[in-house]
């Protein structure tokens, strides 16, 4: 069988995957879309494994049949040598720090409780997490906040994937239980970044 | 005041921080170390705040003065151009990929359970979690297990900034009550990264 082109294993509700849709739809780059419903158990299928052992989408099939896991990863992997990742050794370093940033510190305080919320039961014990969540991820987003308060994007005042990675969970925040009004200069970025020519949205299926 | 050489603001027991002084000592680069004691909110002071809004050691301070935090970011700006980074676009997105599995399905539930143990009070409330992390944590060894069973590093069969990055919690595990008896393969390659010319210790103050 002949894989001609990018295959992209994703779940159309997961901010993760919307990061490489976006991409990859900025980039005006074609790909296959292969959805894997997530509360099946689809990604934990041996025939998924054998692609991604750490049982995760967005997983990116490369065009020789080569997978690539982790959302930050991959958009480092599509992004290099375009306009989405600065040519500087200081730049390339800051838009890795505020992925890491995203993985570590926003990620698990402000997608896990949307994903609780949105498609847990509403007896889950897992609901017994979510202030703690949302404490920390107010933490998060006011670090955003400080940081946008005099820049128009995160890094090298251009929009870069640290913004798309960042993008992807702050935009649906409110489904998770966050109240962005507190966030003036978080609002104004998430419009600027909503206004970029050839921006998609995360409900959109490919 | 002239700041000549690069600043590494640390705390000797952290794994994060582990990684950073590791390449330094491997790259054979000087640098200037702060220890910050994280257990008596140092890094959560107005000082130390300027330098990173997130409050977090490792934070790397370059000759001009900016600031660089989270660990990975910081070993990617100082390994660019070394062997310790491929150069092929596919190897480096890999070396991404394993680094930001590090950051979210490793260091939680490596690091946080090791903290907890070594550094909370035997009452913490926070023990309540150990068997969860625990349990997260044996999967991403496992992960690693099946990765290495056939490879002798993670990426390009050889030592790079992901084999840095996972031996730093790795190496410790058993101080957040691992075994890794069940894990050969791990244990050679941990085995083979001590041995690397220039290795140094965690516990060893730079």
């Amino acid at each position: 069988m002949r894989i001609a082109v990018l295959t992209l294993y994703d779940y159309l509700d997961s901010g993760n995957g919307y990061k490489i849709r976006l991409l990859l739809a900025l980039l005006d780059r074609p790909y296959r879309w292969v959805e894997l419903d997530i509360m099946t158990g689809a990604t934990r299928m041996p025939a998924f494994l054998a692609k991604n052992p750490n049982g995760r989408i967005p997983t990116l099939q490369l065009e020789d049949g080569t997978c690539l896991a982790e959302s930050n990863a991959i958009l480092w992997y599509l992004a290099e040598g375009t306009r989405f990742i600065p040519a500087e050794l200081l730049g390339r370093a800051q838009v890795l720090q505020w992925m890491f940033f995203e993985q570590y510190s926003h990620e698990p305080y402000v997608a896990t409780p949307r994903f609780i919320k949105k498609h847990l039961p509403a007896d889950s014990p897992r609901r017994a997490e979510l202030s703690m969540r949302l404490e920390q991820g107010r933490a998060a987003l006011a670090v955003m906040e400080a940081h946008l308060a005099t820049r128009q994007y995160f890094v090298a005042e251009r929009y870069t994937i640290a913004d798309i990675a960042l993008h992807a969970y702050t935009h649906v925040a409110h489904e998770a239980g966050f109240e962005l009004a507190p966030y003036p200069h978080l609002r104004a970025w998430l419009a600027r970044v909503a206004a970029e020519p050839g921006h998609v949205l995360l409900t959109r299926r490919p």
